[in-house]
């Protein structure tokens, strides 16, 4: 079992923002989009070369939590690890926080593991080993491989 | 109690889209924020309506299913009601359909009533009680005023 | 000739503004996309009908114009015609006013027909007939077919 | 005069993308937001930290060239200079290249500089000053102080 977690950070833009100067709530997908793809790449392929491998990771569910606001030009600290990993799906956790310290927001995003044309496929072991090195599981949820 | 239930489309674009021709995750909050402000609207007053009254309804967290792929040019039909309903917060609930009826998208969006500042206030009675209409709780979710 | 314009509407989302309250910048290209798709489909055919006849328009270039601010809320009038029109392209051109009728934006697009691969192509005959419809060119514009 | 060059780097995720697997043409706009907000760190000052001054600089127009298409995973280079400077305002350049030196986006940005509440008022001088290091005026650009 793992503990490990990996770090991104993202500069916030006016694109990501709305009126009042915070964060709009849907660019954090947009951030954790960004944060998953550098993560497969540190645990060695990315999601292109998942892709050229016939294997893509789609969202099958995701909930979020918005603790306080993420202002233009905040450096945002993204936690990622892995809360739950099955044959052909696993749970990312995140926390984001300000430069300040100030937990901002959190997010489990279900992935699941599919072909191109959708079939839900195995997880490849390579990538299955890898994951197992973040499983931080939350209580009760899904481990068994 | 209530059992009415909000009716909005929205007609998908490229800008919604992403690789392999289906809508991208977050979109989809965009589409519910679309649909919430002309629901808002139909209740009688619009968001800016009520901003101007020191009123807002910052998302505070929200969970989506993501239930089969939302393609380009797909004439969405979003069905809204509010799931659950408290002195300073509700649950806007929803289910996205495509034109063939197949069901795309579940989502519950828990909306807080602040002042511009962030300080929590009570939803204005007329609010409640527009909102009551449209009060379709799940089992278990909070719904005292 | 033409001379015709093609009317589009337009309501400013949370989404849609920045910090400040105003509409970012790039957010106007996903409104004309929106526009041109409607604009496309009241000639006779959609984009995607097209597509499935191999034919797609690809963005070559644009100019925009920011005269004044859109706000949250705002429903925008968009105006759409066509600036210039070639065998294998045409120029959309386009002004969005908010309600009380200021003049917002003003914008070229110029777009290109292709196979999907990306082969230039002539726009099909009844799409050349139907965009010349809409024809009001700038001084200059290159418009023979 | 000043002939340097600013470098930024924008690593494309499938935010970006649309239908056919390549960046949706109004995200280009975005991108050079960022690159214009880290060039502005560069020169001394963050965006924020001219707000805070009362000096911000809204998008007056903007032009772009689509050369061609930019891929998921795709890590865009992308070069910044000044086109054309003025006591108020000045002309933001670009080139996106992908990694194999393909050149796929042409840009040059007109910014005002104005204060919070939109009145134009003159660059402030250190600003100007470290804009000119990087003037590369196009033939006939506005370049007088």
């Amino acid at each position: 079992m793992g503990q490990k977690v990996f770090h991104f950070t993202h500069r916030v833009s006016y694109a990501d923002c709305t009126v009042g100067n915070h964060v709009y709530h849907s660019r954090f997908l947009e951030i954790l989009e960004r944060a998953r793809g550098e993560f497969f790449r540190s645990l060695g392929g990315s999601l292109l070369d998942w892709q050229e491998q016939d294997v893509i990771f789609p969202v099958m569910a995701c909930g979020m939590k918005f603790r306080a606001m993420a202002r233009y030009d905040d450096l945002l600290g993204v936690r990622l690890w892995v809360a739950g990993l099955g044959r052909a799906r696993f749970a990312c956790a995140s926390e984001i926080h300000n430069a300040s310290g100030t937990l901002l927001h959190e997010a489990v995003i279900d992935v699941v593991c599919t072909t191109i044309e959708g079939r839900p496929r195995r997880l490849p072991s390579p990538l299955f080993a890898a994951l197992q090195g973040y499983l931080t599981p939350a209580a009760g949820a899904e481990t068994s491989p």
